[in-house]
């Protein structure tokens, strides 16, 4: 089966792939806010029928959470196993956006048209990539390159609690010769990159209470305890001077860059004053002793994600409130171990607690870091497809995200796993106004039918 | 004019004069909130036609913000201005009432009989207990025994913006021999107070910026300055290690206790451990080396009232945020200068910034602290009068809330002012179910209907 007319058809086709994707964006599948759980199964319900309509054997399976999309096709040689998620971030602050977030649009901009919307590149975006990758061989071909399944989930901006249960329970269905996932971006804008390391994620929610109700601060107000007080002071002594995190023991597991790979990543030449310029920024502001890329590639942080207590709205109001509440997370790497850290962490502010404090945690997800093994010949063949594809040569990248599913893989199913995806820095994920370049879902449907044709030979 | 039969009537008169409080609480005057404007000019309105009802010739005025009430009885004797407020704070948290705040009812407890809804104590049932007063010595002998001014402001919950200007634009008008402040408590179920020291208020709202957008935290995390991190840090630094606030300059002015004072307060024999109690705690939380009641009565403080930053819903959200907010209010003792200790705050941010942080103050208020003048006849006069109503003696005490309007009244109008209330430690003003005592409204109208025969004579 020969590549040219499949990646012509794709080209032929870009109108009508983008309006399915719009399809797609326009269901507002927020997985962490249970008032959208319809949403989600909405999504679930148009992957089914999209990849149905393809020729997989496609069905949404039941979780006690949102649903999973499971998928086969018909094929022969390696099996080859895709993951991608198609639930999204909230919104908030809506205010923000300068369009409806699921009015997705088509948008010129100085730097190209992109598809606007929540979910335009985390993760729909770069799902469907491959969706229209395989839509293409089989319109041309009449049947795919490889055996392919897919596996899309639906809480993965949810901390995935269903994740690891259905791929236990599923395990001898999820097997498969290699993992792809879909879920990273380019380094730069014209070099693709294959991740080969992945930070892992820790989420901590914590809850400080003191008086048990909210006083009036004239008449308690240097008497009684202010909960937010201990609590910022807490958040405070998280960090050093140096920029170092403080949590006894969190530095275990923690390995120096290789000097191969500190090597080639010098060689990327990264500019950290663009990197951080983009946002408004101009100083890496991690450990002192550090290069911007190891801080967001293969150093561990630490981030408070929320804080709320007392007052918050228009005007003020003299009140001391009975509790202040923080959401804290841990980017992890090498073999940090992420329940070690959560009980060194929990003791740590335990023991900062003064009296008449209590504190109340409530986890969100624990995961290790990943390491991808290079040595399977996939690797190099996926990065010379890409090479193909784009005008710069394929690179192996960190990546500061953590993308759990990666280790599920390897741990539940000892299956590797490749990440390769088409997102920009500027995409916005997570914030308002996310986008999508449209030469990224181009490119990116392009270089899954260069991979297909690479792996299968 | 005799008392006595002013005394009958008020007891006779109390299911009535419940019910018209009952009307004004229900009237939802939040004026922190501009969506309760309308409900502002309600509860004056509603006023006025009260005060014109038993004689007064009463007035709704007009300011930038909400109404004033101001209101003139006929009567031979001293001038006497009375002050209230008909504004009441925020209901939030509204789940924490076990009624509609302004569904306000008399409940059964196990302390006696309370009226509960918002304002019930602050200050909405407080000056009707003067208003009521007025109604019997009118009823009973057809006039009050005094020449007698009302003054009700409709800002006091949300800093008081238009009352400068008002009282200079009407200094004449306002000008009286004593101010009678109704907006304070009782010391204990037993003893009546007077107030002779009040602390002033500063309050002081604080937005950090970083990032010119919101972040993915696995994106950016590490290399990115997280705002929320730097305004904990911050807030952390307000007070050192033995409760001491460190902005430079802060205690500049900063009397000690007078020891007759200090003799005074500690023959009151102040149960700390049970006023903490009440609320859950069992320390004082402040300067290591000062008692409970200075810290509440006597002593500067320095309160965050509100947090706020990120993302704060259900679940988790990776999101490095841009901005991170704080409201922060200082209690002002002695001859504190809010404005320069604002200017040394400010400094004191300004200067604990790291690169590329930005913060934007917006100041809430600020006023001193008051020291009335006890030499004054009218201040014995008024604490025989209490004594006679209470089983325990009145006595002279220090107020941890700040109400402005004392100081106001000295600066702007060269009045002394007499504060005098009967609202309890557990009436729960601006938290979830405000109540006032069915016996601090009773006996309360009763010790106004004894001051003003005191005052009269």
């Amino acid at each position: 089966m020969t590549l040219d007319p499949v990646l012509a058809r794709i080209d032929a086709d870009l109108p009508q792939a983008t309006e399915r994707l719009m399809q797609l964006l326009r269901i507002p599948s927020i997985s962490t806010d249970p008032a959208y759980a319809a949403d989600c199964e909405r999504a679930a319900d148009w992957l089914v029928e999209a990849l149905n309509d393809i020729g997989f054997d496609a069905s949404k399976r039941p979780t006690p959470g949102h649903p999973m999309v499971v998928a086969h096709g018909q094929g022969e040689g390696p099996h080859l196993m895709f993951y991608g998620h198609y639930d999204v971030q909230p919104v908030d602050p809506l205010a923000l956006w300068h369009r409806d977030p699921f009015e997705p649009a088509i948008e010129e901009t100085p730097r190209g048209k992109v598809i606007r919307g929540r979910g335009a590149s985390d993760d729909k975006g770069q799902l469907m990539t491959l969706v229209e990758a395989c839509r293409a061989w089989k319109a041309v071909h009449g049947a795919l390159p490889a055996r392919i399944s897919v596996f899309f989930e639906g809480e993965e901006e949810s901390g995935s609690p269903s994740l690891i249960p259905f791929m236990k329970e599923n395990a001898d269905e999820l097997k498969s010769d290699i993992a792809l996932i879909c879920d990273t971006g380019l380094f730069g804008d014209s070099t693709p990159a294959i991740v080969t390391m992945l930070r892992g994620l820790l989420g901590e929610e914590l809850t400080i209470t003191g008086p048990s109700k909210d006083l009036h601060s004239g008449m308690y107000g240097g008497a009684a305890i202010n909960p937010i007080r201990v609590l910022t002071r807490i958040i405070a002594a998280l960090h050093d001077d140096q920029g170092r995190i403080t949590i006894p023991g969190f530095y275990d597991g923690v390995p120096e860059l290789p000097e191969e790979i500190a090597a080639q990543w010098q060689a990327l030449g990264f500019d950290a004053k663009a990197f951080l310029g983009e946002v408004g920024l101009s100083e890496p502001a991690g450990e002192r002793d550090r290069t911007a890329l190891e801080m967001i590639w293969s150093r561990p942080t630490c981030e408070v994600n929320g804080i709320w207590g007392g007052y918050t709205g228009d005007g003020f109001k003299t009140v001391l409130p009975s509790q202040a509440h923080a959401k804290i997370s841990f980017r992890l790497v090498g073999r940090q171990d992420p329940f070690a850290i959560r009980e060194n962490f929990r003791a740590m502010v335990r023991g900062m607690l003064p009296p008449d404090c209590e504190v109340e945690f409530h986890g969100h997800g624990a995961s290790q870091a990943s390491q991808m093994s290079i040595a399977d010949p996939a690797f190099e063949k996926a990065r010379a497809a890409l090479s193909d594809e784009w005008p710069n040569p394929a690179a192996y990248v960190g990546c500061g995200g953590s993308i759990p599913i990666a280790g599920h893989f390897k741990k539940i199913l000892g299956t590797d796993a490749m990440l390769i995806g088409f997102g920009k820095d500027d995409d916005q994920i997570h914030s308002p106004n996310e986008k999508y370049d449209l030469e990224s879902f181009h490119k990116g449907i392009r270089s899954w039918a260069r991979i297909l044709a690479a792996l299968s030979e």
